[in-house]
């Protein structure tokens, strides 16, 4: 039993000192060596738990799947109107990746495999069919024009904030990120919601969740 | 002259070989032989005109700056309102991702540098800085709403389009780019332009510009 959770705490820091380098360095950048290093582990206890750097890649995606899934749980269970959900759905991705480093490692991984043949779609479809979910029920509920088709809508948002946060990342090292997120409804609301609705645009724009969404790589 | 002829020539097979190279397998994947069997080339005429893969980098992204700006003169040439010619900017950064591999290259050793601190912000700003003198005509124009702010718009432009077509080369490999970025204008007139302008807005979603931009690398 002890040995089980030594086990899991090792491999817990394997993945943080993986997330660290990939995101610091990139897929082909981070060597083996050097997440070694950043973890405090031996070569051994690196492949007792992952075949090799892509297995390391692949499970670091699949731990921001995990967590991107728990937000979108926890945004779910908020009470708030569709379109407020989806509003915060985009400040929870911002502030993920400004605080977490396995999601930071994942989007840089994401992003480098996304140019070429090999890329992996996975974390934009969560998001997309997240926020599609979200859209339809605020079409019902008013708060979007009736003429717009969730899935075309959904792509969009979720596309726009990849770039959002690309410039933002580029520009200042994300730290203009929620304030251009808020920019971002700010230009889209007037034109998605119904006139007869703009009263409520200024609290839908201001909608934000503080959820804690865990965060630890393994119980 | 025969002998600079030649020289040139060299040169901008070099640049294509490396640009296929890197679209393909990215800064750190891309190796020197592999340019140099792209290319066609031997080690010794690959050094006689750069200095190492980094430079040859450089000199792609600097190539795909010199593409950005002649497509901005030939649009700001255009017989057009300023809001068509933001229209037709965002459809140009599109047709040139799709149609040439030295672009493509700059992008994708772009976003790869971009996740980390060595991230040239040069591509983003060049495209910030065209649509932000365009905004602030559309805005004098009256087919912006006053209260919009030209920097702030044309950085939420650039990263909007940045992030859809990372979704779509993701999602579709970039097939469906041009009618993401008509969706994308789509979602965003209704709210940016004046109501009284709203007559126009099919006519501006629909701004082309077919202007031929040189693509060769050197003359």
């Amino acid at each position: 039993m002890v040995q089980q959770q030594r086990a899991a705490v090792t491999r817990a820091q394997i993945v943080r000192g993986a997330a660290e380098m990939f995101d610091r360095s990139g897929f082909e950048g981070a060597s083996l060596v050097e997440i070694l290093e950043a973890a405090g582990m031996t070569k051994g206890a690196l492949y007792f738990h992952f075949r090799s750097k892509k297995d390391l890649a692949r499970h670091i995606i699949a731990e921001q799947h995990r967590i991107s899934i728990s937000a979108v749980q926890a945004i779910a269970a908020q009470e708030a109107s569709a379109i407020e959900q989806i509003v915060m759905l985009c400040h929870e991705m911002a502030r993920q990746i400004v605080q977490d480093p396995i999601v930071r490692a994942g989007i840089r991984i994401t992003l480098e495999l996304s140019a070429d043949d090999r890329g992996p779609a996975g974390p934009y479809l969560d998001w997309i069919a997240a926020c599609q979910g979200l859209a339809a029920r605020a079409v019902a509920e008013g708060d979007l024009v009736e003429t717009i088709d969730p899935p075309t809508f959904a792509r969009f948002v979720i596309g726009a904030f990849t770039g959002v946060q690309t410039v933002s990342q580029v520009l200042t090292h994300r730290v203009d990120l929620e304030q251009r997120v808020d920019e971002m409804w700010g230009f889209l609301l007037p034109g998605i919601m119904p006139t007869t609705r703009h009263s409520g645009m200024m609290r839908i724009r201001a909608a934000r969740t503080d959820v804690p969404v865990t965060r630890t790589a393994r119980p």
